[in-house]
């Protein structure tokens, strides 16, 4: 990702914060994390994100979807002999498309980003409502037309663990000058 | 507490959420608690709570307070062999008094309610501000002249288990006809 494009994702997400009310503080805003999965195509497959707190027992954020920005299929293996990572999504702006396995949607309202997804049992999450996902299980879910605003309750946060359904995923982003 | 009471506190913590732009279900809020601690001072003493997820590895919760509304003294000690509640208060909206052991403030900002406090020393967290307790730390808090709206990131809670330093606390409310 180009340096130029990460602080542009930044500002984008921080106003979608800001429209939603939430009120982050200036060293939540300096460090707002783009993430774009090394795929280079962060308006398609990306998510911003701010960790409020992840400790050894429970982890809390708050993440922003550009319009029809996508999580891309992934899921929390166990780490260190503990189960995987469970979670709550609960969409407090926006509309979400969210897809684990199991009978897949007819005509899911997500755009599929690539080859890279395998589920399609679709859960549409309007502003209140969440889902909350068992460890290891495999999901992805994408932001409607106006985009969303997602809060992450879960159990500790090992991103770097996460195993995603494409190979080309690089969960920790590089950024270029 | 008597049921016009808790119906006028949900209704009005209904009306804080929503002016903090904060959605809910029609099942939560049907379901929105109004803890006065069994203490009948709900104005002075009490909480209004939207838990959004409470299982086996971590709690969410939404609070609404009123006014120097003020949660008592407490805190969470270790349940079945697991370490207490650890937590984390995130202020949403209006602000703050929080209090726990240590060098207390010359001039607490908050109205001390009764007898039964004994820490007194003051964090004030504005929006965006958040404070984490470890596991049996001794607390309690106040909202400002605004009220206030604060995110509770956390283990799992088991408000049964608290101890509260007011011995005439009952956790789980009474309402009467």
């Amino acid at each position: 990702m180009k340096r130029s494009e990460f602080i542009a994702a930044q500002e984008r997400a921080r106003n979608m914060l800001k429209e939603a009310n939430i009120v982050i503080t200036e060293k939540e805003s300096a460090e707002l994390e783009i993430a774009d999965f090394g795929l280079g195509r962060l308006e398609s497959e990306g998510l911003e994100i701010v960790t409020y707190v992840n400790n050894d027992r429970y982890c809390g954020k708050e993440m922003a979807l550009f319009p029809y920005q996508t999580c891309p299929e992934h899921k929390h293996p166990p780490v260190n002999g503990r189960p995987g990572k469970q979670e709550t999504f609960r969409c407090r702006k926006g509309e979400v498309y969210l897809y684990v396995s199991g009978e897949p949607a007819a005509t899911p309202k997500a755009k599929i980003p690539s080859e890279f997804y395998t589920v399609f049992h679709e859960t549409i999450l309007k502003p209140g409502e969440q889902y909350t996902l068992p460890p290891e299980t495999l999901h992805w879910f994408q932001a409607g037309p106006e985009g969303a605003i997602v809060s992450e309750f879960s159990s500790p946060s090992v991103d770097e663990a996460d195993i995603f359904t494409d190979p080309n995923v690089k969960r920790i982003p590089i950024i270029e000058d």
